[in-house]
Order: C-alpha cells, then structure tokens, then sequence
C-alpha cells in the first residue's frame, strides 16, 4: 500500500486519476490538490465520483506527504514544483509537457517558455520504456497524441523501413481541458470538424525526438479536433523514399510489418494489434487503457496505412501514469485499469 | 465461485453483462449464446471485449449448466426459454419484459402478444425488492424508463402526497438495441430530438403497475429520443388535486420530501441523492450503476419537479442484473459494478 | 426598398438577420453594429457569411438612420436605446426580453432588472397579433420557447377546455448565445441531457401571460439543454380539472381539438399542423422559419399530448423578426424566409 | 423556365435537389420518381419539405417529357436509363458514379460492375469545366470526396510543383445515403471516428483521373466517417520529389501558391480562399454550395497542407448539379443557391 497524492487534481486528467486510483487495491490517495476548489468536495466538481470522500487541498509541496506524487498540471508549472518533490524523496509521475524532451531547447522552443528546472526523466511509454520506469525517480508522462502516434509506428522506425511519416489525428474535445474556451463552445465543436496548427503543433516534435531514436524518420503531424468527447484516431501514413522515385513498385510488405508488430506487443497488456485489414475505432477504447492498433494496407502508390485509437484521457494520460505507477511500485500493472472501453 | 450463463449475448445487454461479469471475481462465465454469431469471437461482435476469450455458441436451454442464466432475449422469446431453465433448477435474471408484470393480461394488451407461459417472478428493483431477491428464482429485471421513473418517485407514492405524476423521459440510443433501422440512422438523430410512443409506450403500465403498490396515483410517461448513446433522464412532474384547486397554495413541503428521499436510500450504494436544486445529469452516471435524483423543487402552480438520470444499459439493465445476483448469491452487493460514471 | 440597421450583430441573432435579409430584396442592410468587433468585416465572425461585404461598427443610436432597426441587444441594454430610436421615427423590432411583457412588474420580478423605459410594444407573433403587427413602432420579438409552447397551445386556451398546461421542452444550446461558458462547453454537453431553472425560468411567465389573454390556465415550464445546435421540441402535456377527478372519463376530443387546430392556422404560410399522431421533430425545421405542430394524443389518464418543433434562432428569433418587418412594411411574409428545412 | 424531372427523389440527393429547385425561378418541376414512395407525398418522405404539393411517381425513361433529368440513382441504375434518355434529346446531369471516368475500365475495376453503356460525358465541376458544360448534353456530377480534394489541389497539379498528395477526409454521414445499415447506426458513429476503406476506395481513382490531366501526381485518399451529418473537410498534404530528400529545404512558396489559387478562383462565386493560416470548417459551409480553402502551410519537413470544406451534398452533390443546369440554360450561376451556410 501506498500514499499518492494528486495536485492539480481539478482537471479532467486529474479527474481521471481519482476515478481509477480509488479502486486501486494497493493506493491510498492521501491528497488531492487544487487551488481553486480548496475545502470542496471532490464530487462537486467531478459529479461522476458522487460517493467519494475525498476533498480538495491547496497543498503545497512542503506539506506533502508521499510516497508518490501525480502532477497532473500545465505546462511551465510542474518545473516549479516537481524539483522539490524529487529532492524530498518523492517519486513523481509528471502528466505535463515540462519533462517529455531529452533536448530541452526544442521543448523551450514549442512550448515558448523558458526552462527553469531541467532534470533527467524518464519518457513513460511502458511499451518501450518499461525497465527504466521501473527504476525511475521522475517519469513524464507522454503527451496523448505522442503516445497514438508512437505506438503506431515506432516498430517500423526500428524496422527502417520508412522515411517519412504524416500523422493526421482526429480527436476528441476532453484534450482540450476542463476550461471553456471558444474553440470547445458547443455551436463550433458539433456537427463540425477543426484542423488547427495544422503545422508546428507540439506533440510533432515529442514523436519525432522519439521515433529518432530507433531510425531517421521525418515526421509530421496535423490534429484536427472532432465532435467526440474522448478519444484520439491516428491515421498513420507512411512512405519510403523507394517507393517515392517508383510509381509501380511496391516495398512495403504487409504481412512482414505485422508479424513484427504482433511480436513486438505479444507480451503487452494493453497493445491490441488487430488482424491485416481490421480497422480501430474510439468506441472500443473508450474509457479504458487499451490501444487498438490496425488498418495495416499498402495502396497502388505504395502508401502504407496504420490507424491506432486511443483514450486521450486514459492510456493518452491518466490510465498510462497508473500503468507507469503500476511498473514503478511493482504492482501488477493492470491493477485498477483493466476494464474494458465502454460501448456502445 | 458460481458458473453464469448468458443467453442472448450478442445486443448491448448481453455485452454489458460480458463486460462486466469477466472482472467479477465470484463468477464463471460459462457460456455466451448467440444464435446468428455461433462459433465467433466475443471481441468480433463486441469490439471494446478484445482481450476476452469468449465465443459465442447457439446454446438449447437443456446444454445449459450453470448456478445462473441471464436471459438477455427479446420480449416474446424470454418466456419460451424460461420456464424450462428454473424447472431444472437454474436461477434465472430475465432482461425481458415477460415477467415484468403482476397482471399478465396488462403485459398481452401493451406487448400485443399471447403470454404463454406465466410464472411467478420477483421485480427486481433492488431498492425495493430486496428481501424477495434474495429468495428469487426468477427476477424479471426491470425495464430501463420503469427503473429511472419509479426510483424518483416511489417515495412520492409511499408518502400518498400525490396524485398525479408525468414522466417526461429522455433517452440514448443504445435502449433501442444493436439493430439497424430508421430511427436509429445517424442523421435522423443526431441533431435531432425525436418524441416517440408519446401516449401508450409499454413502459408506462409498468411504472403504473409498482407506484400504485404503495399507492393511488395517475402515471403518464412519454418518451423522448435525444442523441446521446447511453442513459435516460427522466424530468418527473408531481401534482397533488389539492393543489390543482387552488393557484395560491402549495402544499408539498420540499424539505420533508427530500428528508424522506435521504432516509429511504440512506443504505443505498447505488442511488444518491442530490441536495435541493441540484440536477442531475447523465454524463455523471455513465457507463455506471449509480442513479441520481435531484430537483426537488416547486412552482407557482405547485407543480413539483424530480429528476433522475442513470444509465439504461447498466443500471437501466445489465448493471442493475448483476446486482440482483449479487443480492441473490450473497456476494458484495457492488462486485463488479462498483466503478464510478465516465466523465468527461 | 428599405434601410435596415442590425445593433447586436456579432451574436448569434445578429449573424440570422445578417444571412437572411442579405437575399431580401427590399431590404438594405446600411449598418451592423458590434461594440466588439468595431471595424472587422462581419464575415470574419460569421464565417458562414463569407461573401458579404459588411463590416462591424460601433454605432450609436443617434448615428442611425434607417426605416427599421432591429435591436439583437441582451436584456437590460435595448431598454436604453429602444426609447432614443422609437422618438427619431425609426421603428424597431427588438429581440431582447426588455420589451415583452404587459406588466412590467413581472419583467422586473423575473429578469431581476429595472425597468427605466417602458413602451407600450406589440408582441410579435403574428400568427396572433398580425393586425397590431402591422400598424406597430415597436415590436417585441417573443422569447424562443414561448414561440414554440405559444403556438402549441393557444388554440386550447381559447377553446376554452384546459386548466394546465406543463410544457416539458428541449432545447439547442444556440438559445444560450455565441460566448463560450461552463454550460455550454462541448464535454458537459455532449451526449448528455441538462434540466436549468427547472422551476422559475423567466420565460414561463412569458407564456403565462399570454396564454392568459384567452382563458385561465396554469402554466408550467421546464426546460433542458440537448446536445443539439439549433431547435426547440417542446412537449406539452395538457390537463382538464374534470378529468383530474376521474380516473376513467376524458373529455378531451381530439378530432375536434386537431380540427381547431388546422382551422387557426389554415392561412398561415409558418405553421404546420400535423395529422393526429404525426410527430414533429427538430430536423423538418431546422435553419427555417416553420413551426410543425402534431401529437395530438390523449392518454389513458385524460392527459393530452401536444408537440411543436422550431428552430430558436429562425422562428424562435430572427425569422420570426423577419416576419414581422415583412408584415409592417407589407412585403410579402415570406421574403427571404421562404425557405425549407436543412434536412437531413 | 425549363421543365426538370429528378428521378430517384427520395433519396438525400434527391430530397436536396427538390429543397433548392422549388425555389427556383427558372424551373418547374414536373416530376419526382422513386419506386418505393410511389404515390405518396413527397414531404412525408422529406418532411422538411411540408408545404410541397409534390407526389411521387414511378416514372419510367419513356414517361419523361422535360428539359432536363436529373438521375439521383445508384450506381449501375444510372447507366440503364441515361442513354435512352439522352436519344431521346433530354439532357442529363447524372449524380451517381457512372459516368464520371473517361477510362471505363477504372469504373468497371472500382465499381466492381460491368459498364453496359459507355458514353460521352462532361465532368461536371463547374470551375475547371465550365465551357463544356455549357455545351453539354451528359454532365457526370463529380463524387463529394473528388469535389472537395480537386478543388483543394488541381492547382498545385496545374503548377506542376507536386509530386504526391495524400488526401486525408472526413465525412459526415449523409454520405451513406438515407438507407439505414450497420455502418451508420447511431451507437456506431456517435462519439467515434471510423476509418473505413483506407485503401482502394473508389473515390480516389476518380481523383487521380482529373488531377494528372495537369500532372503527373501521386494520388492517395483515405476516408474517415465522424460523427456529423453534412459535410467533407479534406486534409490535403502535399510532398515534392525535391524535399524529400533534403530535410532542410522547403521549397514550396505558400505565397506564391496562395497567389495562384486566389488568381484560379477570383471569378468563381462558390469557392473561397481563405487567406493563409486561416481554416476553413464545416460549418461555414453547412447546407450551402460553397467550397472554401485554406490553411496553405509548409511544415518542416517540407509537407504542404491545405484544406477544404464543402457540404457533400450541395457543393458536393445536387448543389453543384443545379450549378452545373445553370450554366448549361444559361441561367444566373447562383439561381436558388445563392444562400449563405447555416452556423451556427
């Protein structure tokens, strides 16, 4: 049994994080954080856990008393806290962008902040990083999109076989945070779909620095918001620069791709590779922390085709912190987030 | 440990009670009967299953051996199956409508068919019928609009302050079944608020049928079809004739109405009850067993306004089948149905 | 020809006229005036409206020289600016609450505001009031739920043969207006039902007042958010006393009730009257100015059904404005709002 | 005024056509086949359409006596009664697939069907074929996912500066027709994103065809459904030879590419360029005949985005076929479509 506390628990992944960490068997959640609901009962904001006990705290790092810790806050506020937790002696599960970049010039570069507090942290993708979870200190935890595109691809990037991949993901509103804003008023978000920073996003360059690390591949990245509340469809296209110089010729065999995809993720939990031709969707997902990767086909211009799903707010935040929680502390690593995606 | 049997597992009920019943830890799924996907996959048919084991076979009653069977069958097919299954000693959770009623005639006028096998069958509302759950045989689970309506206003009845009571329901999709048609075609709900039955839906004598248990009280109740997948919210509108005389005078008291909401569902899991003014809404029990009730308040012409909301395929059905088993075999009455709503 | 100036026209009400008079060909539009937007091509806000040449400005009311104004302002403000417009000559269909009840007391009661400038006004439904709409200065554009609940029920009030009336009515989130805020933001939304002011919502005694005009009759209302853009589908569930005291007698008749019905509005280009048992729904009306009314069934309980579909911003709003400037002007009714329904 | 039949009526093409001819100044409408509605009223179908004195009728090829017939029929139905009314001097604009290729051996290969009766036809986008359509006696009205990736990109081709597309869309669901099946049963779609024929569509060759009339260019097309009713956002991204195989140099000039489609278009009503970084959305365009264009950004990678939005069944249906009659009568290009999009 462990003690974990949540700051910046008001949110949705903070949300998130409660709902799931209450049924754990082996966490006491012993604080959750927030400075705008201090003394509220956690189910008055997130009305879903009505029967929770739990309330909120304007705690600051000092007071608190953890084995664990999850900052589940924005960008440029977790480096202001999370040295301190480390230093005390306290493990920390960041679900921020502060952590995620080996090369913190192109974090300050994207997220157009200076870094005040660089530390070492380890990427928490479990499907590739699980060793180092495992002995980690300081985890950062992958951003949503990062964590459908990546796991989509990055079996090619170590096959070699690509030399550039576009991901074009559709997601759901909850990404966009528990504020409301313009872009998420329900007139502009139904019935309608929005690309937006349809280049230079942010998660572009955290797939990049990632698939980096297995081959050269160049990345792109366009997200396009769509009238769903959870959930992130990754349509992965790829492309060889043989292919590109030949209109007839073919490289990409299929069947290969997905023998390697199937042994790569054989052991995982949570990595569903689906049969050549089977295509994911958000409601097999939803709520849960399975990814659904598939599609698997080449078309006659030697384009290859890979689509994952996810839950933005599950294995694309909370459900995967768990996950890395679960590997750090020795849990078994489904405890608490093995339920299946609700539909329909 | 019981072994558990599912007839009719290939619509959405039957894919809840999978979903739910695979992380029971007192149950054994021992069959999943399907007559048009014998032989396949669960996870083809019931795509957020991936990771189950399960096929469907086309089971006969007498192949059937199991401590329980669920009968998640249409109205009309229930009561050929049934009958044979408690016979052979087997407890039975009909999902049906065919042993929702008391008097079998109202069943034959508002299903327009020939009930050919009647049988003495527990109502199973937990809330209310606890102690005869226990004991049961056969529960027939009751249907999803009864389920939200008698809960916000049972203890109106039991209280005798009203005479008169109109449910105005609004309802998901997924109450319609896993089946194709018209009404169910994206564009003609989407967008879209679709009244339908408005006078004469097979779910009102139902309700009429249990409020008058307690009693005397007029039940109207139309349904709503609005584009929502899951849950029903149902605005329940309370009149006394002592009031409809009178402009001036109100006599429903709030305060000890909603006192005696509190007290009867103190012991309550799965119904909360809000405080005065507050509503509930379907996003805060979705995908879950919770009920909420709320409103509580009183108009100038002394109408009185309840609503609740829950979610029709789990406490609207398979949610709420489970927890009649768990009442019926003595487990924890939340096994398996204790996680909280999916919100965002 | 005539010159027309829109205050309030970067809302959703403003952005309505916009679309609609541009295609009307008596009307110039010679001013649109936005505090907000002062100087920005309307187009840029509206961007449906890409094409129009118009551009925001600040204007104030004495800047303003137009045949009409239509004043798309919140409540509170058009009382301010109204009275200034009315005394130059320019007449004014005003789209605010400001303006739409006979007794003030009630206005101030229920939109918590002093009244600092009362005007005698004509309240513009034409479907009532054509022949004062006619000679009218200054029109009160009706609420968007009192269009629908008016039209489905002033028939029964001037026959004289209900005592209640409790319209139960689902509504786009359009109604709420084009600033983002919490009720409104796509998560809390979507797939999701919302009962407000479930009691006490200021447009209740809206349609009080002017159902009473014909008989007395108790008027409840309740209204929900639908994850839905634009329309209102209101239910009307209609009681008699006499009926009220028997259970088994209804003396409603809906033949003749259904042919009173067709006879009102046998001449009116917008309202629809449905064949018994034919039931409305937001899509037959949605972007248009008709309102379709159909149920027309009674219950075993003597309840009566009425149901009637409007779009909030067409028929509810601007559409509704449109009408009443055609009527005024004597252009012909349906100028620029002759069109159907966006279907599917 | 010419005399226009529509056969194939009751579909959504066909509802679309009489919802805009109605209020057409120039056409009569003298008939509106549908096997199925035989003898019913056409707003019983369409109920959007109340008001309409059109009745259904079975018409065959021989019964026609018009100007102009528009066939709204499936695939493989259309080439059945296209030629014979073509001899007998009827000009046709056919909305389904068979008629759209100059290469009859691609229909046959993506249609899967056998052409029995190949003939002359016209392709029928307005902006790249005007002069022929003017002359036309067969117009074959282009697929809605071709309409908006050829508006989105034929510039690019004709420039000569790409070497790739890959057309990345996402449909709205009126695209499936009004025929319920599995696919579009509102549990499916809602909430969800679904990919489906990731490769091999039949669309894409279709694409391919118009687009190497101006060069030589790789197309590829992937459609996604989402949860919305109308509308096709195409996500075009586009790849040179030249950047793929230096990661540092873009030599795509947005401005220059922006100059040259603001140059194609400046004359065309229903396309509009937005300026660059702008986006277009699909609910700028919902229920009108206008296409806009937008984004025109280069990541650093060297990939081009731009994106369309058009409403797939005006712009990309019976809109632009009413276009298309415009300008083979020689009518106003914009004669009853005309009006601005719905938004909100």
């Amino acid at each position: 049994m462990i003690d974990v506390t949540i700051i910046g628990a008001s949110g949705y992944t903070g949300g998130e994080l409660i709902r799931l960490l209450e049924k754990h068997e082996k966490v006491r959640i012993t604080g959750v954080s927030s400075r705008k609901y201090d003394g509220e009962a956690v189910y008055k904001v997130h009305q879903n856990l009505r029967g929770s006990d739990l309330v909120f705290k304007n705690l600051k790092p000092e007071d608190i008393d953890a084995d664990l810790v999850f900052t589940a806050t924005p960008h440029g506020y977790s480096m202001k806290i999370v040295p301190e937790l480390v230093e005390s002696g306290i493990k920390v599960i960041d679900l921020s962008g502060d952590y995620r970049f080996r090369d913190f010039s192109v974090y300050e570069k994207y997220y157009g902040l200076k870094h005040t507090n660089p530390l070492d942290a380890v990427y928490g993708l479990p499907e590739i990083y699980r060793s180092d979870i495992k002995k980690a200190t300081l985890v950062a935890n992958p951003g949503c999109f990062p964590t459908g595109a990546i796991l989509s691809s990055f079996v090619l990037s170590k096959m070699g076989i690509v030399d550039r991949l576009v991901f074009d993901s559709k997601t759901g509103v909850s990404g966009g945070g528990i504020s409301p804003n313009e872009a998420f008023h329900f007139p502009n978000v139904y019935d309608n779909v929005n690309p937006y920073n349809i280049v230079g996003h942010r998660h572009g360059p955290e797939i990049q620095e990632e698939l980096k690390e297995f081959s050269n591949v160049l990345v792109s990245f366009t997200p396009h918001l769509v009238p769903v509340i959870r959930g992130i469809l990754t349509t992965c296209h790829g492309f060889s620069n043989n292919i590109n110089k030949s209109n007839d010729v073919t490289d990409f065999n299929v069947e290969d791709i997905h023998e390697e995809y199937k042994k790569q993720f054989k052991d995982e939990i949570f990595v569903k590779v689906l049969d050549i031709g089977e295509i994911p969707k958000l409601s097999s997902v939803r709520g849960s922390n399975f990814a659904h990767i598939g599609g698997f086909e080449v078309d006659e211009t030697g384009r290859l085709v890979i689509i994952s799903a996810i839950d933005n707010l599950v294995k694309g935040a909370s459900g995967q912190a768990i996950h890395n929680m679960n590997i750090m502390f020795g849990f078994k690593e489904d405890e608490s987030i093995s339920h299946y995606g609700l539909a329909p």
